[in-house]
């Protein structure tokens, strides 16, 4: 019988004596206002039982780890059909999304890097009645909380400075893998990025890549082999360029945000969610890293 | 209980009568030879019981699966210090190994594709006394078979048309990172992947991924950290630029080789090879691929 | 003393029996609509003589070549200072326009391709009092013709279409190197490359640069090192990635547009312009650049 | 009528106070030895009356430059069947040789790279009796002087260290477009970069390029058509990514040599040579670089 609260709480002594905490994103200057001495984490087990240290509670702007969440609503609603659009390779560089886009053009090399994202954006805009409200509510029903919201004053702070991701979207649009207008599909996509969670709740929305498909209530949102290929997903592209890394030393399918969130998980045994704003070269949370690695390590527990 | 035998006997039918085969690898002479028409699978679960259909006790040239092989022995010797040379993330794509190469200044991206594999070549012709025989002899005790050999003719074929490999080596002697001449790490090289193995030696010698760092005679050549590092660089890495479609379609770590063999495993649980000439687009084999997803699919297990 | 009459007439025969004449350009719908059997040529020498053949006097928009024209107003606000903001090399690949730029950290590698012609746009934006109208005022000063004048309908069709220059500016933007917002630039942009002017009128624009820098009414405008400057440009960076052909075909200092014209000079000599619609596979006219082949070598002269 | 004198005189008096000097090629251990105060010129004009200044009778490595004479002498043997196997289009960056030769199936981008001039390199040795002597004859009649050798320490000194020319040679060979094995094509190469030569026996080398393909003996040894595009490729790849750079400082069709060497000409006005050791960070001689662009703006003179 592991005792993740005594790792957890270990984590927790040495992570908030860390010296070296990384950067906090600054290109989004609602993010940069966080206090950087922030961390938290929180596990839940396969028989529901949380375990908690530190800011567990408090809420944060999860953006990158939409990206899973998003893909889940599309792949229910479409199918394998989004394969059509989008690859499920991992990208390798960083600095080259908009090259690799070019290079392939306009098939995003996997829906967990921005241009991928963004084409998923496109799909639930297609689909979706009221394509925000619609998809806060999917992901409500997910962790069970209508309290999760937007954080608009976060969106807006993305739509007057998201150069780049205008850039991805137009040039999406100029190789024809983008149905709606930029305006209202980078406007779903920077909302859909501004949703605040704490841990607790990211490890109920990310629960059902740990339990076959089922929520925390049991119900089903996707099949077996869905929630294997999410998983493959999170575990080969889930950390931008430093993804071999994170399966090298982490060893659990998982995603980043640059809020400082991560959320990972182990098959049929647990979902955990860590919080530090501090980021390190490639954009991932350095603490949570840390504490990730040393979770794995200490439970002898991994995919792997 | 799985019924492993009878999934395999499945497969077995269905690979049999497939009108598609993929392509015989053409690049290497000898390996042009081999009969399209084979078709082997040797699984080996947690017990050590055996499980094959097909011609599984034939050998073949496991060619690329060899690099697992030769990482593990360069990590047994050099430890972690082997990570100041290569690097672990996965390469993204195909045609681009010495532009990628060239990119990042000699490191290879990681030790499953061609430049990180010659690094480590490299390294056991630095620290064996005679590196050739004393690898084939880590072979042998893996799989505890005195009868493995490398062939000749093989080897020999790939000196004569190697001239990518032999581009290669020089590009990572310019950049430092080749401590050997080029002649002698690739002379170890080519005779390394020209090893002939049969499906099941090949589950023999990949056993100790599967069961934590020991091989069927319990005998320990790994740490468990080991293993978790190694199964994660055959996830992310060891399907060339079909890394991540093989994670999402069968979700294991393996090794795949030109030769038409394929190794994959699941922690705890099997160890698995096929063997099928005949390569996909991407250089993989065939049906070993469409196999592999079968068994993931139908014995609803896989690392996701 | 060279019949140019008799050499322009000789092409003019050619070319109208050509039957391979390329592709008119299809991705702005306006330009797709002019006459592929369109042909004209207009030579003025260094004594103002002029020589012509075909549909000379009929005007096309020039596109691209609107680049030297931007980038002539731009030196003669801001002189050197320019060069701080965008390179002076040529190319090499077509395809990779916006690769290079994010390779490159946002600073174009000339101002001819298109990265480099909006970084142009943005400074005129910048430094006019009414850009639209102080540039057209520019061109009219320069041919000596109030007629001259954007084509509305044209740059309304690259302003819908035209995502690809959007994904360009808006990169430029999030590397800072626009100092205006993207609408504003893109508007004074797509407006300059809808000018229309016939064969005649592009010879008297660019006459400055065979004349040392003054124009045929002898008003200069520029120095004799900001022709050669802008010559070398022309010549390393006029034709895409066909730049080398045409120097090593043609010899000359020139640039080419989709509209289908192209404009040359040898400085002290003549300057040339043509008129075909028919693209071949790099975006320059087909007829175009065979016509100034045989020019330079029926004439035996070219700056080699 | 220009003082070709005073104007020589000038930059020999500035360049011999030159405190930055850029630095001496070190890869080549031969090449590290050489003065780096070394500085001289030569400039012969249309009248075979020549001006020189400084260190130009000393002899040093021509290196690149000797690329312009293969090129020459494999056109004089093949004609234009030598652009099917090499492209003619500038290169833009330095560090993606390879790359670049990758991503366009082993064909070069131009004969004045590495990869170009190597092919270059196995057309000759195809052609040739004796290559090396042949060419060396070649060189020998083209400047009329049988002292003119190679320095065989230095070609000995690239074969060892060259790793990255039999990369390329390599990388050639797997694309098919390398007739000749490695090693022959290779020594070839070596030697012919090891020519010694000085300022005025350059000078005297290009003079064809300047007098419509007459060496100053008034032999034939190119066609105008042949001049034409050898002095177009010259332009726009002499200076490898710097090209652009001086076409637009110069505005002269030349070539630079890791030697420290550039030859450049003016047609039917001049031919001249500089010489100082010390590179700037593309390769090119920093002195030498200054002072032509200081040539042609005193002289008033340029190809624009």
């Amino acid at each position: 019988m592991i005792d993740y609260q005594k790792i957890i709480d270990g984590i927790h002594v040495t992570c908030s004596q860390a010296s070296e905490r990384g950067k906090v994103a600054a290109y989004i200057p609602e993010l940069a206002k966080v206090d950087a001495q922030k961390f938290g984490i929180f596990l839940v087990d396969h028989n529901k039982k949380g375990y908690s240290s530190g800011d567990w509670s408090e809420r944060f702007s999860i953006q990158s780890i939409s990206k899973v969440l998003s893909l889940t609503k599309a792949i229910n609603i479409i199918g394998p059909a989004i394969w059509e659009r989008i690859n499920v390779e991992p990208s390798g560089d960083p600095f080259n999304h908009l090259s690799l886009l070019e290079a392939e053009n306009g098939i995003p090399r996997n829906p967990l890097i921005n241009p991928g994202a963004i084409v998923v954006a496109d799909i639930l805009v297609t689909h979706l009645k009221n394509p925000k409200e619609d998809f806060l509510a999917f992901v409500r029903e997910l962790v069970d909380d209508q309290s999760i919201d937007f954080d608009k004053s976060v969106a807006q702070s993305e739509k007057t400075t998201g150069y780049r991701n205008y850039a991805t979207a137009n040039l999406l649009k100029s190789y024809g893998n983008l149905e709606n207008d930029v305006e209202t599909v980078l406007d779903f996509y920077f909302h859909q990025c501004s949703i605040a969670m704490n841990c607790e709740q990211l490890t109920q929305a990310f629960y059902i890549f740990m339990n076959r498909g089922k929520c925390q209530r049991d119900n089903t949102f996707l099949t077996l082999t869905q929630v294997k290929r999410i998983n493959a997903l999170m575990l080969t592209c889930g950390f931008y360029d430093e993804a071999g890394e994170f399966a090298f030393e982490v060893g659990l399918p998982g995603k980043s945000g640059v809020g400082g969130g991560i959320t990972a998980l182990l098959p049929n045994q647990f979902c955990v969610a860590t919080w530090s704003p501090g980021l390190n070269k490639k954009g991932n949370s350095k603490l949570g890293m840390e504490a990730l690695e040393r979770l794995t390590t200490e439970a002898e527990q991994s995919i792997f």
